[in-house]
């Protein structure tokens, strides 16, 4: 177990470029820890305000907090600008990543001769490699995948248990992907015909730019012709579905429960939040944010922020359910306000109108 | 195949506290089967009344109903409060739980030395258990699953194939997992930095309590710094989210793609139809029960009953989506009120006001 | 790689009752491409008039495309009446199926002796097939698939990586799973007991008709009593949930992450859209069509066309989405003319009324 003085962590945070100063004891800390669960000897933070009741009753010995944050008596306070990043790199200091278990080249992995294997492999038992398959160096293949023909990985990249690459696939270097996801599985392309669907060849791939992390059961198709993409650095959480052509920027954040139809075409920086859809064909531009459970039916500019079923704006799709929720009264109101309109024709005579 | 009396199920209900009155002959019956379905020999039931009419055409040798329920000549009913868990019963006797294939230790298995099996295991081929880890006594383990570093799993759990369990993930007693569902996964933790996403060790576990059951396909996150963690005797149904640290009480029911992002504390006993969602740090109370499709953007007190995105007290929201239905007609209503007043005003002589 | 000259690709299309006639040189090609991607020697087609203006600046050869629509200069049209599914011929001629890797049967899969495996297998390294199995005749399974006790499979089948089949499992012939998907998992049914759940076993099967196929990480339940049934034809895309009991008629399209809960009768060629749920014990009838993001509460009839949640008519629906969009201007105008009622009032003396 690591254990580091809290002023060899603002150290290491200003060589990161965020500044942090001690208010308070230079202590050794051994972990870091949640406000409510923290115990003496370790680290905690304060990011979100709902939080602060937690933090006066604290039993953590520092905690990172922004400028002018009370902590209380006896815990020494670490003042940063952004406290969530500042305890990320406090994290991977005393805790680190997580180590896989070393396999080296597991004589029960399966791999086809004319296939090309990196430097430093990694590979659990189980795993199947089939023809023609390039995978980089430094990459750990956990049991129970399957990586189809003519696959490409680059370098580091790290497949969880039981994920498949259907062939074709290609991968850049660092990516990530959680256990149970599908990657280039064929879309769902039929044409109709005769009452029935009359099942389309998906030859496009798809593929996987640097970076990306994806969690776990995800399913992401191959394209039909032009290739699915999901660009460097996105990040994708669990139980996505990304349709076949659709191409994703790069840096996105597609949260979980996401369904992106096909041909979709998404800038960089999107953030599209937890059970939400995009319609086929559409265009969403960089920056944009798609909230939880919304319905995106048309191109969403860049910068947009939309919500809703279907979506719009998010200012008139907030008006909108405020003003959805006094409509009863509202209907009442208009009911009462017919029958005094009534009496006013009567009182002038109707029929004079 | 078993063959009972009825006078004999009545008899082994009983002894659960469920008891029933023949209403009819004493037959042996071999099966339970739907009213639609069942023929001669064969014991049904009727819980819904949706399926009165069902009953009035039953083959069924005899069903079992509620006091008072009418049941075609011939046929035998088998009288009780509660008809539903009466049939289950009856369910279980005739016909059993499923009987695993038995694998005892197989070869292909790859058991880490460093871990420890309990009494009378049933692991199957292409189940990789890494190093550290602790398995109770009796428990199936079906092919494909994958086990990681130092997982505690307890007496008489069933992983049906596929199922990945994380590092450090920790299972109660009976827990039964089916198949391809993923236990302590990272999170979707990233700081935003420089436009991109730095990524967050998740240095939480995820805790399954005791007699807990969770459906295919489902993504249970590991915890960030805290546990994510699922109370005894929950069940969640197919392809269902859970976010890091979010804590689960016990008895509760996820029905099926539900998605509960990171940090929500959920009571005891609470209900969650399909397709619905929870944000994040949200509390919700013992007993609440949340309709399907709604959205959660609130805290839910004890014995909430909410509906709709974002989700209200039910009553509001059906009050509503009736509003809403009758909202084009009002809209031709307002403009019609506003033409009178208009000539209400022209015969006044709007300008005089 | 293939070529074709165009004019043998209309030969083709009119032997499958697709006439297409040569607008331009006949040529050879080598490739069916997008508008926007194909290059020279490449086939493309417009089926969607949103993408009008790539056909424009295309680079194709030839394009496939309705009677009337222009082409540029240089650019070969082939003239059909359905470009879609002309296309799709295209596609298999030039392109083909994808072809599977070849393992016969692989000693790395385990097959319990009591089962029977069919003419021509293709069964890759770890799979597991349990005892009293049958497997038709040119079958091809996908390493770490899982195929239970007492299954039956036809013939033509393909699994595609991890996909488990529970016990009892009946499948069709030509059926095909994609990776990841698990059919006749149990549903969740429990009944509620002394504040907790009482597990019922599940001893329906799910049955899987010729032609299914299923995408990847769906979850198909198995029936209670009754089996849970896909009909013939019937296509699934991603992340899909069937409940336990459901029926589903043939040449259905089931979208992506659908939760259909247990015990729907769903009739012939119904469409459910993306992120769609359907209630339980409900009729669906033939033809029907329900738009993405609904929650269908009622049944509906053949032919209906139901959208939002609760799904209404797809009519009603529309009207209500976008009265509501102009709800807060109308609060605004009730709020108005109240005001002006009461001004008439004063001016009338309301006390007299």
């Amino acid at each position: 177990m690591t254990e580091l003085p809290l002023s060899k962590i603002c150290e290491i945070l200003a060589t990161q470029g965020l500044p942090a100063t001690l208010d308070g004891d230079d202590l050794d800390v051994r972990a870091v820890n949640t406000l409510a669960d923290a115990t003496r000897g370790e680290l905690s933070f304060l990011s979100n305000p709902k939080y602060l009741p937690a933090l006066q009753d604290t039993r953590a010995s520092a905690v990172i907090v922004k400028d002018g944050v009370p902590v209380p008596d006896g815990v020494t306070a670490m003042r940063c600008e952004d406290p969530y990043t500042a305890v990320t790199v406090a994290i991977i200091e005393l805790h680190g990543h997580r180590k896989h278990p070393a396999w080296g080249l597991d004589t029960a992995a399966r791999i086809h001769p004319s296939s090309v294997i990196g430097e430093n492999p990694n590979i659990g038992p189980g795993v199947t490699i089939a023809a023609q398959t390039r995978l980089g160096a430094n990459c750990t293949i956990y049991p129970g995948c399957y990586i189809g023909d003519d696959v490409h990985i680059g370098d580091d990249c790290t497949l969880y248990p039981n994920v498949v690459l259907y062939d074709g696939t290609r991968l850049g270097n660092r990516v990530a992907i959680h256990a149970g996801s599908v990657i280039g599985e064929d879309g769902l392309g039929y044409a109709p015909r005769d009452g029935g669907w009359f099942k389309i060849p998906m030859i496009g791939r798809a593929v996987i730019d640097d970076d990306v992390e994806i969690g776990a059961n995800c399913a992401i198709d191959r394209g039909t012709l032009s290739d699915t993409r999901i660009g460097a650095g996105t990040k994708l959480g669990n139980c996505n579905v990304v349709g076949h052509g659709t191409v994703l920027g790069h840096d996105c954040m597609i949260v979980a429960q996401v369904g992106l139809a096909g041909s979709v075409h998404m800038g960089d920086r999107v953030i599209v939040k937890g059970q939400s859809g995009v319609s086929g064909h559409l265009s969403i531009g960089d920056d944009a944010v798609i909230g939880p459970m919304s319905g995106v039916a048309n191109d969403v500019p860049e910068n947009g922020n939309v919500f809703g079923v279907p979506a719009t704006g998010f200012t008139k799709a907030s008006r909108a359910i405020t003003a959805l929720r006094k409509l009863p009264e509202a209907l009442r109101r208009l009911r009462e306000l017919e029958k005094e309109v009534e009496e006013v024709h009567r009182r002038l005579g109707k029929n004079d109108i």
